[in-house]
């Protein structure tokens, strides 16, 4: 390697590295707001993260930063740097070229008109008046259409906004995967909903000290592996992880008087994505490797976390000793109870109050509806209506109204369209991943039952989390099991597990 | 005013704007590093910090800053901006000239210098080591005294340090100010001594829930008029004040397990400086004029609130009952017990243990120090015999180490010289203005007895608190008070309350 591009690269790298302080400041910023900064000093705050992004944006779109990327992908150059480096180069290289594609003037349009339809979703969920929103979201649709022009694409539009959020990811892959996923999903619902039968999910409502909550959440997140000298638990409406720095992947949960099955696994599935954070190698730590592979194998780890592991009779014969000590009420309800409490399948109509056999259909019906808004083939007035016979088709309940359908989640406000099917990516990974941990360590249901979480969190680290952003996620799959996405692992999966609860 | 110099004006207060921006994101650091960030990641978040700092310092010494400055302050121009902006253009060229008389080479140097003395100083504290800490202390001293050179000074070389921290203070004016409070403060204290008399403080050690006492924080708070939805109540090692913008005036305390009066009275003293700060002209808001007017003025609010409020009779009058039902083992004392337990005077080794009275002693001690380094009247070697002797001198008793003598404060180690006479300062100008309001609103006794304190607060805010910077401190009290600094009212004050709980 010569000089001249050792000192390119070496200059190219403490670029990134500034841009990562920027990153934990707004990570931080952002943080604060969502865990307690108080109300009137909000104003003031969203200037300062306006500042902050700016200089994130400038620093990555500088003149001198492309010279770099350009002087670094020449083929001569290279095959002499490190293959991480070459990998930082290429996910910059992507990056940059895809912001460069959207002309500046139709980003800042873009950036007015989801800031003001964000406001507007806002008002219009409240009130549940679709009428309001409609002409906001054709805006954020026939915007995310043109971008979709600018990046350009081989089969389908959709692919184009997929690839922001799962790299690699096409209709084409997607579209067998879930059809096969869903069909199954709803025969299977189908038989509990005939069977009569009910599993006794009451039994988690009740009266719940919080800091009693508070105290079982840090336990659980102990038994993981969490590692509480590089993060901390907090309190937020809506539960997130956030990684702040390399050695501070921090977790919030929310503590709910009367239900205590919502921290209890809001902190499972975020304390799922910390140790994914908590595991990259260190060395990453500055550059963009030191990140998830995607969305999706982010939700992989969560999922597997929260469900795999939190949902099974194996984890509950392990702790649910301390929920008794905690929560006197459940003196007298044998364990087997308890497990069969937290896996109540109900149709119901809010996707993040799903429960793990029906999420999976809140996210065809999003999947379906983007994919067709993308490709022009519906329009956004007929989206109630789409929304309802989508939901009647596959859960068998329809919204009386659009604030608990259509107008319930923020994504499509904010123009994130292509973001819902990496949920159910996640699902379908983590039990590909699962599989394959079965094979690799068939006593693993064992060691849940000793209160032995640590080998499973060593073999995730080992197999998926040290390799960060340095693999793109169909690789990292194909490494660890052999085999590309396939959901058979988790229609199989959900099969066992709910026929024998429901006595199928 | 023409167009050109509206349009310079325009872009030198939106350039310290973006100041204030990157100050917000520097404490919010500083906040959460203090409040519980995880130990692992502080390394990476120092050069977080290490980033944000360049930045601001780049900000305001910047040929373009500089030449703002030029522009503003020309003679022809000045008298064309509003009163405001000409005092922010004074403020902003007093800082700026400040920064450039030392070559930018002796400032990394001293960067340098007091980072490593910090960690010395901890080690040294730790072990009582004196010798290990002198050869940097030296350095500092030296480094301070090359600084004083550079700054310049009229009289004494210790009035270019106490600038920094009290504009306009200097050792003539604050030479006769402390030696009568002092010596009156000795005689009281010695009086007290000698008469055998004890005041109950024990009846402060016991064992005290923390859940209770941050509800007794918060209670107490509300009822100073503390505004939560601008600002929030957290707990650190070191209790503290820190604004994070014009609407978050943060307050931390430290709930201590078996001693009720620690967090109680760092509640009202911290307290104090964040309604100096909440109630500061909201249109100075993103400009240096948002801010107290000096260290001194700080501490007189929250000296004010902790002692003169804090530490009255008329205080418990209205609040001891909360104590009560919070902390069931005071329901048989009687509130003149507890009033004399929080008023206990006993001379002991550490300042910020201090009580009300001989805290100023202390003071005094580094006061007479500081300025006798930096006139070069004594030398480093010297300090641990000459600290011994004073305390001996002032408070009548002699530490059996320098980890208690003096090692015990961190201020030197980070070249904080000239920082300590705030504290008294402080203290004086409270009594100042305690009797200033007590002359414009004789009932205020009656009404701190009835529960009352928004009257006082709103008094303070009119008075003192809504100017924020936009009067130097001096001014402010002239204003406030018809007089320049003056002991006379915190000799008097002392006099009176502890002549009276001391039966003297």
């Amino acid at each position: 390697m010569t000089t001249d591009i050792e000192s390119i690269a070496s200059s190219f790298l403490s670029e990134l590295s500034r841009w990562e302080h920027f990153r934990e400041v707004r990570d931080l910023l952002d943080w604060d707001m969502r865990t307690g900064s108080p109300r009137k000093a909000a104003s003031l705050r969203s200037e300062t993260v306006g500042v902050i992004s700016d200089e994130m944006f400038r620093l990555k779109t500088s003149p001198r930063f492309g010279e770099y990327l350009l002087r670094l992908q020449d083929p001569g150059v290279a095959s002499s740097l490190s293959k991480d480096v070459r990998r930082i180069v290429a996910l910059e290289a992507r990056e940059y070229e895809r912001n460069r594609k959207i002309p500046q003037e139709r980003y800042q349009k873009f950036a007015v008109l989801v800031a003001k339809a964000g406001a507007i979703w806002e008002e219009a969920k409240e009130t549940s008046n679709f009428a309001l929103y409609r002409p906001y979201l054709e805006q954020v649709v026939a915007m995310k259409r043109e971008f979709v022009d600018y990046f350009g694409y081989r089969e389908h539009p959709y692919d184009a906004l997929l690839d922001e959020y799962e790299p690699g990811m096409t209709v084409a892959k997607l579209d067998p995967v879930f059809a096969y996923l869903r069909d199954e999903t709803v025969k299977l619902l189908q038989s509990i909903v005939n069977s009569g039968c009910t599993l006794p999910g009451d039994l988690l409502v009740g009266d719940f000290d919080k800091a009693s909550q508070r105290e079982l959440s840090v336990q659980l997140l102990e038994q993981m592996g969490y590692d509480f000298e590089a993060g901390r638990l907090d309190e937020s409406i809506h539960p997130f992880q956030t990684t702040i720095n390399r050695f501070d992947a921090r977790v919030t949960t929310n503590f709910r008087a009367h239900h205590i099955d919502f921290a209890l696994f809001s902190t499972l599935h975020e304390g799922g994505h910390a140790l994914y954070e908590q595991g990259i190698n260190p060395e990453f730590a500055g550059t963009p490797l030191s990140a998830g592979a995607s969305l999706g194998l982010h939700e992989s780890q969560s999922r597997f976390w929260e469900n795999m592991i939190g949902r099974s009779m194996e984890f509950w014969q392990a702790y649910y000793g301390r929920v008794q000590t905690l929560f006197p009420q459940f003196r007298d309800v044998p364990v087997s109870e308890f497990h069969k409490a937290v896996n109540e399948v109900k149709p119901s109509l809010i996707r993040i109050e799903a429960d793990e056999l029906t999420y999976n259909l809140h996210i065809m019906v999003r999947y379906e509806i983007e994919k067709s808004l993308v490709s022009g083939d519906i329009k956004v007035s007929d989206l109630p209506e789409i929304w309802r016979e989508k939901m009647k088709d596959y859960l068998g309940i329809v919204p009386g109204d659009d604030a608990t359908g259509v107008l319930q989640d923020v994504h499509w406000s904010d123009g994130s369209i292509g973001y819902f099917p990496t949920y159910t990516l996640g699902n379908v990974y983590s039990a590909q991943f699962r599989h394959q941990l079965q094979k690799e360590m068939p006593d693993y249901l064992n060691e849940i039952k000793r209160g032995n979480l640590l080998g499973i969190r060593e073999w995730l680290k080992e197999k998926i989390h040290r390799f960060g952003n340095s693999e793109d996620p169909v690789d990292i799959l194909t490494r660890v099991t052999g085999e590309e996405l396939n959901a058979k692992y988790l229609v199989d999966y959900l099969n066992e597990k709910f026929r024998e609860l429901y006595n199928l």
